[in-house]
C-alpha cells in the first residue's frame, strides 16, 4: 500500500520524523553498546512471561452505527466511510455524547483528497473573496461619509483603484499557481524564498487575517439577518456564538469542502448579486440615473489624502480569499495548475465585476451606511422591495458569509499543522484527531473567533481596521518572495511573471502601510502588536524544540566502558567522588544504571509493606525512610520495625515542623550528592480510591511527593497503587 | 522527655495510632513470612551504597529572624520561642511572603498550655457570650415592634424568661465541669452518654454555630462601627471580609487565647456597659422613668404565641458561647475545675446583669430597632451623647464582638481535629500547621463564614434565624448526655445535678424546637438542613475510613509458600490459569511478586533509550510497546528497532484512529488478564522543561497514561525524568 503525501497535506505521520542515515548510523553504535551491558537478545524473549500478537487496536472493526453527514470522497476506490468505526470504548464520562456529536472516529486510511471540477471549485475556492462584496464597499462608504458629499463622490475612483489592485494581485497569484502546483499558501511562499522570519511574518498575517474572517463574515452574516429581521439586532452576539459553535462542531466532525455544500448558496449569491446589480441599475436609468434624495451630509472630517487612503484600505478588505486557489491548486482535476488558472481568472471577473457593480449601484442608489441595516440590505429593498426577492438576497448573503467563515476552519489549522511541522508551533496542532480533523487548530479558531467577536460586539464596520494588515503582510510576502523566485531561477518566461508579482507585490506593499499607517490609532495597532506577538513566540517555541531536539538526540558512544553484571544485591565498592562519573545523566544501556530504592513509609500497613514487597523484589539495594514528628514517636516506629523483623534499612529523619514532603525531598537530594552516579527509584505507596469525593479524604502525599521529586536528577518514581474496595 | 497529651488537646500525633497487641503479632508474623523470601537482613544493609545517619530536618537550627506578636508561653522551663526556628527553604514561590504574614515554623515541642487564673480566663472565654446583648436585645425587639407598642411592652418579661434559661443552662454547664475536667465540649459529652449519631449531631449544631458566630459577630461589629460613622455602611461586605482575613492571617500565625489581648477590650466593654446602663438609668429616673416621646408603632402583625416564642428565641442568641468554659477546664489552674465554676458563676451573673440592664435601657428609653444604627448605639446617644464616651462605646463593642469571632476560630479547628480524629472528618483536619495552628480548619472556617456574610450581604439580623438551632441543638443534646450520665453512675450528690442538668436539658430541647418552628420560613430551615447535611456527610466519611482502614490492615498470612529467589530473567514455568493466584492484588513479600516491565517508546531517542536502559538494568522480563498510526509507519519502526540491535522484545500495536494512551491502556489490560499473577511495571520516560510554558510544548502522554493506568489493577507506573536542558 502505497500512500500519496503531499509536501504540505495532512498526515498523521507528521510527528514521526524519518531517521537519516547519520542518526541510523549513531543508532546502531549506541545499540552495539547496548549489545555488551544486555546480553542475549534471545534470552530476554525466552524471559517474557506473556504471549505477544495483539497488533491493532481496537482489535475488530465493528459497523459503524452513526453515518456522517457529509460523505468523504473515496480512497483507493473504497469509499472511505468503510473505514468508520463505532467509537473505541474510552475511559471517563462524554463519548457517547461526542460520538453523537462528532460522528465515529476515521481510520488514517480515509484521508482523501477531493479532486475538483472548476465548476465546484470556484464556489468552494471563492466563497471567501465573493462574500466580501457584503461588506467591503460599505466600509468604504462608512469612511467616505464623514468627509460629506464630497466624500461620497469620490467612491466611484477608489472602486476604480482597488479594482485595478484586484487585478494586478489576481495576476500575480496566476504566477503563484504554476510555480506552487502542489500548493503554494503564502507561508510556504515566504519561508521557501525569503527565509524563516518573513515566512513567519506571513504566517502570523495569515493567522490573524483567518481569525478575522470568521469574526466579520460571521459579524456581516448576522447583520444580514438582522436586517431583514430588525427584532433579532440586540440578539447579535449570542447569535454569533451560536453560528461559530456550529462550525467548530461542523469542523470537528470533519465537513470537507464539500462541492454540493459550497455551490448552492455561492450560485445563489452570485445570481442574486447579478439580479441585484442589473434591476438596481434599470431602476437608475429608468430615472435618468438621478440619484433617490437623501438627506444632506455633514462633514466631520475635512477631506484629505489621509482619508481617502483610509477609505481605501477598508475597500481593499474585499480582497481577503483571494489568494485562496494559489493554496490549493493539488485539490483541482489535472492539470491542476491549468485548471486553477483557469478558475482564478474566472474569480477575479467575478470578483471585480461584483464589486464595480455594487459601488456603482450604491453611488446611483445614493445609499448611505445605517446602523440598523446593512447597505446591501438598503441596495435590495431597492431594487426588490420587502418581497420574496429580497427575503432571498439576505438569506443567500447571510449562508455564503457563513461558509467564507468556514473557509478559515479549514485554512487555519492547516496553516497551524505547516508551522507546528516546521516546529514553530506547540506539537498539539500536528495531532490529526479520531475524525481527521485537526481538532486542536479547529478549537483555537473558535475560540480566537469567539473572543474578538464578543470583545468587538459583533460590529463589522469596529472589526474592518485590524483586518487589512494581516492580509496584505502575507500579500507582499508571498509576491516578494516570488519576485526572488524568478529572479534567482530564470525560467522559461520569468521576465513577465516576475514583472506580474512586482507590480502585485509592490501594490501590495503601499496597501499594507496606507492600512498600518491611517488604521493605525483605529485599530490596526493591535493588529501589528498581535502580529509581532505571533512571530516572537513562534521563534521562542522553535528555539526551545531545537534545544530538546539536540537534548534528546541520541549520540555516539564516547568510551565503551567494560561489561557489568547486574545481578542480585551486592556489596558496591565505593570509589572516590573524583573517581565517579560527574555527568549527571548518562546511563544509556542497562549496565550503566546502578540502583537504590527508596520507600518512604508512613505506618506499616498492607500498602506500604506491599510498597516494601515490590521495591525488594526488585533485587536492588532498598533503604526504607519514615518521617516523624519527634523524637518518641521516632523510637515508637523503630519499634515497630524491629518487631517486624527489621529486614530492610531503615532510615528515620525526625521533622519537629510536621512537613513530610520537604524533608524527603531534602534526603533524596543528599543521597543523590553523596553518590551522583547511582539512580535513586523512589517507590511510593498510593492509595488509589474508587469514587471521585473520596479523594478528599486522603492526604494527596504521593501526589505532592512525585512532583516535588521531579526536578531531581537521576531520580525516578514508581508509584505502586493499592486499589481500595470502595 | 516525657509529653503530657491530654485527652482531646492538639497533638502532631493524631495521625499516626500506635498498634494494639494484636496488630503487632500480626507485624510479626507477616514479618517471619517476609524473611523467607527476602533473605539475610544483613545482606540487605551491606548491600546499601550509601552512608545513613541524616535525622532531623531541618538539618541546623539557626536563630530565629522574625519574631512573633505573642509569646507562647513556656514548655518545661524553656521559652517555646527558642523552638521556632528560620523557615526550612521550600519549592516554589511563595515562602519569603507566607514567612512575612504567618511567621517562622514552631516545632512539635512549642505545643504549651496556658493555665490562665480566673481573672484572665473570665474575659478570655466569656467574650463571646458577653459580646452578644450587642445584638441580642435588638434581635428580640426586632421582632416584638413588628406587634407594635403592645409587642415592645412584652420585651421584659421575654428578658425575663431568657434570663431563667440562662440560669438554669449555666447552673446545667456547672455539672458539666465537674464531671468532665479534662473539657466537656457538647460534641465529647453527647458522643460519650448517647452515641455516636446524637454527638455527631451536637458537633453539626456547634459546627454550623462556630460558623455563623463569626458572621454574626462581624456584622454586628460592623454595624458598630457603621453606627458611629454612618459613611462607612456601603462598604460593609469589604469591610466584613477584611476582618474575616484579618482573623484568618492570625489565627494561621498561631495566636493564642493571649490573656491580655483579650482581657482589655472586654473588661472595656464591661466597663462601657455598665456605665451605660448606670447612666442610661440615672437619666431614666431624673424624668421618672417617663420614656422619651417616639412615633407611634404600626402593627404588621398580630401579638400571638408564635410572635412571642419568635422574639424569645432571638433573645436566646445572647447565649451562644455560654459553654465555652466547659471546653477549657484544663486551660485553668489548679484545682481546675473548682476554678472553672467560679469562673462560670461570675461569667452568668455578668450575662444575665448586662442582658437585664440593656433591656431594661432599651424600655426606659423607648428605642426601637433603626436601620441606620443598632440599639446599642442609640441608647449611648441617649446616655453619652456623641463625645468621647459613645466612641468609646462604639469602639469597645465593635473589639469584643471582634474577639468573639476569634474564639470560634480556636474552637472550630479543634472540633474538626477531634472530628478528625474519629474518622467523622477528612485528615487533612488532623494536620498541625508548621505554626502548630490547624491551619485546614481555620482557613475552612473562614472560608464558611465569609461565604455567609456575603450571601447576607452582612446584614446581622438577617443571620439571626439561623444562629439558635445549631446553638440549642447542641446545649440540648449535651444536658441530655449528662443526665444519662448522672443516672448510670449515681455518683455522690447524682440527684441534684441531674436535675440541675435535666432543667437545663429541658428548657434547651423547647427553646430548641420553637427556634426550628417558629423561624424555619425565616432562616432556621438552612440550619437544620446543613446540621443534617453534615451528620450525613460525617457518617459517610467515617464509612469510608473504616472501609480503608479494613483494607490496609495487616493480614496474618494464611498459607506459608515455600521461598522462590528472584533473580535475573529466566524463563517463568508457565502454569495454567486456574492454578494461578487468582486473588488480584496478593503480594507482601518479594517472593510473591513477578514482574514484566513494559517500556511504552514513541520512538528511539536518548530519553527513550534511557527508559529501557532504566527498565533493562532491573533484570525482569522486558516488553517494549510501540502504537503506530498505521502499518507502513509501524514497518519502519520495526526496521529502527532492528538497526539498533532487536536487543529487547518489541510489540507494536496499529492505532488507525491514531489514539495513543486508551490502546496502551487496552494492551496492559490485556497482559494483566493473559497472566493475572504478574506484576506490570509501566515505565515511561517523561520529558521535563524547566518554565512552566514550555509544558504546552510537549503532548503530556506519560502524565494521561500515567492517570489512565492507576485503576488497572497489579500496574506499577515508574517515571523515568528526562531534564531537558531549558
Amino acid at each position: 500500500m502505497t500512500r500519496e503525501v503531499s509536501a504540505d497535506g495532512p498526515s498523521p505521520y507528521a510527528g514521526l520524523a524519518p531517521l537519516d542515515e547519520d542518526e541510523l548510523a549513531t543508532l546502531r553504535a549506541v545499540g552495539r553498546h547496548w549489545q555488551r551491558a544486555a546480553g542475549d537478545p534471545e534470552q530476554w524473549r525466552r524471559a517474557l512471561p506473556v504471549d505477544l500478537g495483539r497488533s491493532r487496536y481496537p482489535a475488530e472493526i465493528e459497523p459503524r452505527r452513526l453515518g456522517r453527514i457529509v460523505p468523504v470522497a473515496a480512497h483507493n476506490g473504497q469509499p472511505a466511510n468503510a473505514a468508520a468505526t463505532p467509537a473505541p470504548r474510552r475511559r471517563g464520562g462524554g463519548p457517547p455524547l461526542r460520538r453523537l456529536v462528532l460522528g465515529a472516529p476515521l481510520a488514517s486510511t480515509a484521508i482523501a483528497r477531493e479532486r475538483m471540477r472548476k465548476l465546484v471549485a470556484l464556489p468552494v475556492l471563492s466563497a471567501d473573496v465573493l462574500s466580501s462584496v457584503a461588506y467591503a464597499p460599505e466600509a468604504m462608504l462608512a469612511v467616505l461619509v464623514t468627509a460629506g458629499a464630497a466624500g461620497v463622490r469620490l467612491s466611484i475612483a477608489i472602486a476604480a483603484g482597488i479594482a485595478v489592485l484586484m487585478l494586478a494581485v489576481g495576476l500575480s497569484y496566476r504566477q503563484t499557481i504554476r510555480a506552487y502546483p502542489h500548493g503554494g499558501g503564502s507561508y510556504i511562499v515566504a519561508t521557501d524564498n525569503l527565509g524563516r522570519v518573513p515566512g513567519l511574518a506571513a504566517a502570523a498575517g495569515l493567522m490573524t487575517d483567518y481569525v478575522l474572517t470568521v469574526a466579520v463574515s460571521i459579524a456581516a452574516g448576522v447583520a444580514a439577518i438582522t436586517s431583514a429581521i430588525p427584532a433579532l439586532a440586540p440578539d447579535t452576539v449570542p447569535i454569533g456564538l451560536g453560528v461559530i459553535a456550529l462550525l467548530l462542531a461542523g469542523n470537528l466532525r470533519g465537513v470537507r469542502q464539500a462541492g454540493a455544500l459550497f455551490a448552492v448558496p455561492t450560485y445563489a449569491f452570485l445570481a442574486m448579486m447579478a439580479a441585484l446589480v442589473t434591476v438596481g441599475l434599470a431602476h437608475a436609468a429608468g430615472r435618468g440615473f438621478h440619484a433617490a434624495p437623501q438627506p444632506p451630509l455633514h462633514a466631520t472630517e475635512s477631506l484629505g489624502v489621509l482619508l481617502v487612503l483610509r477609505a481605501f484600505a477598508s475597500g481593499a478588505t474585499a480582497m481577503t480569499g483571494i489568494e485562496a486557489i494559489s493554496n490549493a491548486v493539488p485539490a483541482f482535476r489535472p492539470t491542476a495548475w491549468r485548471n486553477a488558472r483557469a478558475t482564478l481568472t474566472w474569480m477575479l471577473v467575478l470578483l471585480i465585476a461584483l464589486f464595480a457593480g455594487t459601488v456603482a449601484l450604491i453611488h446611483v442608489d445614493g445609499v448611505r451606511p445605517a446602523p440598523d441595516q446593512t447597505v446591501l440590505s438598503e441596495l435590495a429593498h431597492g431594487a426588490f422591495g420587502a418581497g420574496p426577492l429580497y427575503v432571498c438576497m439576505q438569506a443567500a448573503t447571510a449562508a455564503v458569509l457563513l461558509l467564507a467563515a468556514n473557509t478559515a476552519f479549514n485554512d487555519f489549522p492547516r496553516l497551524l499543522f505547516l508551522m507546528a511541522r516546521d516546529a514553530y508551533a506547540p506539537r498539539v496542532f500536528l495531532r490529526l484527531g479520531d475524525r481527521l480533523a485537526f481538532s486542536n487548530g479547529i478549537i483555537a479558531l473558535a475560540a480566537a473567533a469567539a473572543a474578538i467577536f464578543v470583545a468587538f460586539a459583533g460590529r463589522t464596520g469596529a472589526l474592518i481596521p485590524l483586518y487589512a494588515v494581516g492580509v496584505f503582510l502575507a500579500f507582499t510576502l508571498s509576491q516578494t518572495g516570488m519576485v526572488l523566485r524568478w529572479w534567482r531561477r530564470r525560467e522559461v518566461g520569468w521576465r513577465k511573471s516576475l514583472a506580474f508579482n512586482a507590480a502585485g507585490g509592490a501594490l501590495s506593499a503601499i496597501v499594507l502601510v496606507m492600512a498600518a499607517v491611517t488604521k493605525f490609532a483605529a485599530g490596526a495597532w493591535v493588529a501589528v502588536l498581535v502580529v509581532a506577538l505571533i512571530m516572537m513566540l513562534a521563534l521562542r517555541i522553535r528555539r526551545h524544540y531545537d534545544a530538546v531536539r539536540a537534548a534528546i538526540a541520541l549520540r555516539p558512544v564516547a568510551a565503551e566502558v567494560p561489561w557489568l553484571a547486574v545481578g542480585p544485591p551486592r556489596p558496591e565498592p565505593r570509589r572516590p567522588a573524583d573517581e565517579r562519573d560527574a555527568s549527571a545523566e548518562g546511563e544509556e544501556s542497562p549496565d550503566e544504571v546502578r540502583h537504590l530504592t527508596i520507600v518512604p513509609i508512613a505506618s506499616l500497613n498492607l500498602a506500604s509493606v506491599r510498597a516494601l514487597a515490590y521495591a525488594a523484589s526488585l533485587r536492588q539495594p532498598v533503604l526504607a525512610v519514615h518521617i516523624s514528628p519527634a523524637e518518641d514517636e521516632a523510637e515508637r516506629f523503630r519499634g515497630y520495625w524491629r518487631a517486624w523483623g527489621d529486614h530492610l534499612p531503615l532510615e528515620v529523619i525526625v521533622s519537629p515542623y510536621r512537613a513530610v514532603v520537604p524533608p524527603l525531598v531534602d534526603h533524596v537530594g543528599a543521597l543523590h550528592r553523596q553518590r551522583p552516579d547511582i539512580t535513586l527509584t523512589v517507590v511510593l505507596p498510593e492509595l488509589v480510591v474508587k469514587r471521585r469525593w473520596h479523594r478528599a479524604l486522603h492526604n494527596d502525599v504521593a501526589a505532592r511527593l512525585a512532583r516535588a521529586l521531579k526536578p531531581l536528577p537521576k531520580t525516578v518514581v514508581t508509584t505502586v497503587p493499592f486499589h481500595l474496595p470502595s
